[in-house]
């Protein structure tokens, strides 16, 4: 992460170049507000890194980057407004803070600002990286919809679920990253290569995410351990759990999702959750699509193939909170 | 009107061969029965006029256009949202059919799917287009936040409200006009006049609207007269008459906005507006607008000028409903 802090400022500092008006104040204020939250600005940086490894000038990839990031935040607003999220990154959401119509209008004008940011783009590069960027656009809102078709259901297969969290987080990392390989202008095969990785390594985080959500050490950052098992959520835990359990084991664990009392219905469904060795058995599927992306990774040919991305990746895989 | 009818079923045709898939059919369900609910396709039925104006292939102009109507119901399906309209073109809105988080998301894919039409265009005139399309969508986005803004205000003044209305409709014909402009590699000079055009007619026609709303034939399309009085919605209309109302008038004008006898409330506030000759004020305004609009197209510098855009405003300025 050490490598990378110096792209987090550039991405930052760019953020704050963007020409955001004053007025309508109740357009723009919850637009400044939200992209001087901070994050870890891990997509922009894909991008960089990407254009780094095919021997690209950073600067010519920094709108690409920017497009990515502004989209994100995009989704994040909106996905904040359906979910009734009260907090993002610690501070008030955009519709808790001001009101739910100016949530919606103002992620609009976030989603229209990512394409201003594509438009700047190298003319050459704009119908690659805009076909691209529309394909994944789709795709995460795709995701956004499944997973809140799965609110309502009962039972999610294990499928379904990696589909969801590849459509609603991991093709945005894999554009991200071919986005960085179109601009440099490389091999289709390299393009697809990179692309496959950013999805593998975004599917393996968002599995690490569900096994952190109940075994990570919450209190670092302050976050709810069990908080998934709590809100009764399908994780990629709770679908190996219920594959595999015997009828004493579900019978259980339907009952507890109507637990009140928030601790024993976190420890007992926890109980289970070990009996069944959930947890080795995700850090499993984690694994093998880590080492999936890495093989997309090896595949990359390119000169002067330098281990930045690698050293990112890893860095994140290793975090426990 | 007869004129375009043939535009109005290729427009109509193309949206039925957009690729909408079945799943997820949450997502997918709404947008086709929004796409599919009849419309008058103005839109992009100008972009067609404007590229068939300077000479060029009509099929070439065809995803311009269909960028321009998919990006106005993304538009239309956010409104709804905000304005709690129950109804769109006679039928249920998408937020009342589906639920709010839905018409969100599924409008948040129209807008990408305007992009994808977008970047089915000639690569050489992308840049130009993406380029004033989204300069467009964004004010469309600050004259909907000022439209919101306005409603918790007692007073808006003129000139603030005819920006408001220019932004939140007039700039999308003079960018839909402009396109066809483009793609046929037009001077500059045209392109900014008929932009113009288009600007111009958009902000007569929305003062039309004004006016038809309460001395408009409203039964003819089973439309509620006096809408807007009924709503306390600031108006051309109301603001002419609070600018020129006197004490008496003016403190008439405010206790009516508290009149809870619909009939009652819309008769009196019309008769302050007959004494006030609001009518004919707001009829010359548009007029003006019209005229104006009238000289950017005269300005247009190109063979074979034919009238087919001008008989098509021209229809539209004539309707009385």
């Amino acid at each position: 992460m050490i490598l990378s802090s110096q792209y987090i400022d550039l991405i930052q500092e760019e953020l704050k170049q963007l020409h955001i008006p004053d007025s309508p104040d109740n357009l723009y204020a919850p637009i400044s507000y939200f992209l001087n939250l901070k994050g870890k600005k891990i997509r922009p940086i894909l991008t960089l890194l990407s254009a780094e490894l095919f021997n690209g000038n950073i600067n010519h990839a920094k709108h690409a980057a920017l497009a990515v990031e502004i989209f994100h935040n995009f989704t994040l607003i909106h996905d904040d407004i359906m979910d009734e999220a009260p907090l993002r990154r610690g501070k008030p959401t955009v519709h808790e803070k001001w009101n739910t119509n100016i949530a919606i209008l103002s992620g609009d004008v976030l989603m229209i600002k990512a394409y201003e940011q594509l438009a700047l783009c190298p003319p050459s590069a704009l119908p690659g990286l805009i076909s691209l960027f529309n394909r994944t656009a789709i795709e995460v809102c795709e995701g956004q919809q499944m997973d809140m078709d799965f609110e309502t259901r009962d039972q999610v297969a294990h499928d379904e679920y990696i589909q969801m969290i590849k459509l609603k987080t991991s093709v945005l990392l894999g554009c991200a990253l071919e986005m960085g390989a179109i601009l440099c202008n490389t091999s289709l095969k390299n393009r697809t290569e990179i692309y496959q990785f950013g999805v593998n390594i975004g599917i393996a985080f968002q599995i690490q995410d569900d096994i952190l959500d109940l075994y990570g050490t919450g209190e670092k950052v302050g976050k709810q351990v069990g908080g998934d098992i709590l809100a009764n959520k399908n994780t990629l835990l709770s679908i190996f759990a219920e594959t595999n359990a015997n009828e004493v084991q579900l019978s259980e664990l339907k009952k507890l999702k109507f637990e009140k009392n928030a601790a024993l219905k976190i420890s007992r469904t926890k109980s289970i959750f070990d009996e069944l060795e959930v947890k080795s058995k995700c850090n499993q599927v984690m694994q093998d699509y880590y080492q999936k992306a890495l093989h997309h990774f090896d595949a990359i040919q390119t000169e002067n193939k330098n281990t930045a991305l690698l050293d990112l990746t890893d860095a994140l895989m290793k975090r426990d909170f």
